[in-house]
């Protein structure tokens, strides 16, 4: 499937949750399927982009994110839906961040582009979604950060949501990963090149090296790093040797062709939402901010994810079916742990049990959704 | 318990595995306890030093690492045993290291220090306790480092040894652990102030302190960072950028402090040494390797430890109780699992839990030891 990424130009301004006003906004989306079908909203992770299935070109040598999930008899199948994948707001990838024209001096916001909220990202795709006069999606879906996103979606505009799916995640943001948030943060800024976010061409490098290698040990689990780089040296009397060297070049990667593109201000700008989710926030407590979500939801952790315990993804889903009656069924949120040797990666890797769940949850009738 | 670091001058000079030799060679070292007692050996772990019980000065804030085990009437009670603590070949406090003079040049090692291995470090141990006239010790024990250094010991000198304690262990460096030392050793030679270990006054402070703050994450579990930052956050509907905060401090925290006195070449010495750890290194095999050891041991793993998950520790037990009957008791290896909200630094926090183990396992016949 060959995509393309579009551009939209917002109609208004728009103004954050701590009021400063973004004026001529624009969104960064791919859309792939039928364009009368029903909607499904894709949210991307983190780090990543709104390129979630297909290639831009036929020798692309990877296709997007979610590839094994969307498309032609797939479970977010292009011969029913609409599918609209789209980038964050101050995220790299074209949406409104650091890396755009600020109107008012005619030059890249840079360091200058205002503090965004999970809140304010959800606004922000809810505007664009008025804009293109959508009124109604059937689902919204995303792993990692993107499952934050459908959460808060779902919480902000309950009637406009039909079903969300989120894997890897959690109803606020937990412990650990606000640690390695705080950590790559203070690490770029921390950079002499970093100069407060005030640098030319390219990123700061030396930080931007450091935080890709500290991902790579910090979101994949020591299962796939073992069969990465140990499995595949045969025992001999010096074989922690070469284990060692491998793990190193792991690490090592090409970690200088992982950070093009990557902008230091944007990856602030973007841990700093991250950092914000909680359903709880602005409402009486975290319970009734969970509580807002009306629709059914299909929550999928992966057993050896570090940034989110499957217990996090529990506390949403113990509020939300205790609601009911539990001898109800099907209960409105269903949780289910994925297995995985890829840590937190299994958001994307585990194509055959993501779409086992997916597909069965898409059949679910949808009761709950207007109780 | 007021105690002082002591140094030896070796008799001899030392050879290195890969064939270096350290002239004047130096060990620093405590002592506690009966000067005529049955011996026990006391290994730090990589980052620490050899001051494991006491206080230097009685207005220290923190006694050694392992005060909880060592003193009158506790598991390693210094009424009944000569406790010896002893600061590892490489490492940064006191023993031949990057920071002494090589006699050659009267000036520090720095960069020019050699590479040394686990198998150098239980070398230059073994050397010292022959220098010091001790033939045979009671018992070693260690956490981290010191229980990778515990088993090299007890593998290489069989009959030398009583009884091993390793806690957070394994019989080779394990993936995880391989991940996170090749990250701490790139960020610091990626520092332009490291300039290749040739540096003046002060250690590369940025990669040192980036260091610092990975090793919080790192070693630290999540149940410990909700406990410390979190938990102590009341519940409202801004309640998310408190906690955030409060990590964002945790992760930072004081580590301008934290780093006085680490240098950054001795830092590499150590992850190298402790990477270079494969009991199956020069042996015909893991297994041929790990049957070496002879004397009893008592394994025990964290169940929140990235760096040492409890299947590479599983693996020396299943390795060694296999060469016996299994119906006789007691077996050679034993196994516990620590519960701990503290991940890695469980190995130096579970004072009660590590002391119930020491406790029976001290008190076991040492039948297998001559077997």
């Amino acid at each position: 499937m060959l995509v393309t990424s579009q551009l939209h130009q917002f109609y208004q301004s728009f103004s954050t949750e701590f009021g400063a006003i973004i004026e001529q906004p624009q969104i960064a989306f791919e859309q792939y399927g039928q364009i009368d079908g029903p909607v499904i909203i894709l949210a991307h992770g983190g780090l990543s982009s709104h390129h979630a299935a297909g290639r831009y070109q036929k020798d692309d040598i990877l296709p997007g994110w979610w590839d094994g999930l969307v498309g032609e008899g797939k479970v977010f199948d292009t011969s029913k839906y609409r599918i609209i994948s789209t980038n964050a707001l101050g995220s790299m990838y074209g949406t409104s961040s650091a890396l755009t024209i600020n109107p008012a001096t005619g030059k890249k916001y840079g360091a200058s582009f205002p503090m965004v909220t999970m809140v304010d990202q959800a606004k922000f795709l809810y505007r664009f979604l008025q804009e293109l006069g959508i009124n109604h999606i059937e689902l919204m879906a995303g792993p990692s950060m993107g499952s934050l996103l459908t959460l808060e979606m779902a919480a902000q505009y309950p009637d406009f949501i039909g079903k969300a799916i989120s894997v890897a995640t959690a109803g606020r943001m937990t412990p650990d990963g606000l640690a390695m948030h705080h950590f790559m943060i203070n690490t770029i800024k921390m950079d002499a090149d970093f100069n407060k976010g005030d640098y030319d061409d390219s990123s700061p490098l030396t930080s931007m090296r450091i935080v890709a290698q500290a991902i790579k040990f910090y979101y994949m689990h020591e299962n796939i790093i073992k069969k990465l780089c140990w499995d595949n040296v045969e025992e001999s009397s010096d074989s922690q040797q070469q284990r060692s060297d491998n793990v190193s070049e792991f690490v090592q990667g090409n970690s200088d062709q992982e950070i093009i593109g990557r902008d230091a201000n944007c990856y602030i700008t973007t841990l700093n939402a991250i950092n914000s989710f909680d359903l709880g926030k602005g409402q009486v407590n975290f319970t009734a901010g969970v509580q807002r979500i009306k629709c059914p939801i299909l929550l999928m952790n992966i057993d050896t994810d570090r940034e989110f315990n499957v217990k996090w993804a529990q506390e949403v889903a113990d509020i939300l079916n205790r609601q009911f009656d539990e001898k109800v069924e099907p209960l409105q949120a269903q949780l289910h742990l994925i297995t995985s040797d890829w840590g937190h990666l299994g958001c994307v890797k585990e194509v055959e049990q993501l779409t086992m769940h997916i597909d069965s949850f898409l059949n679910l009738p949808v009761s709950t959704c207007e109780s």
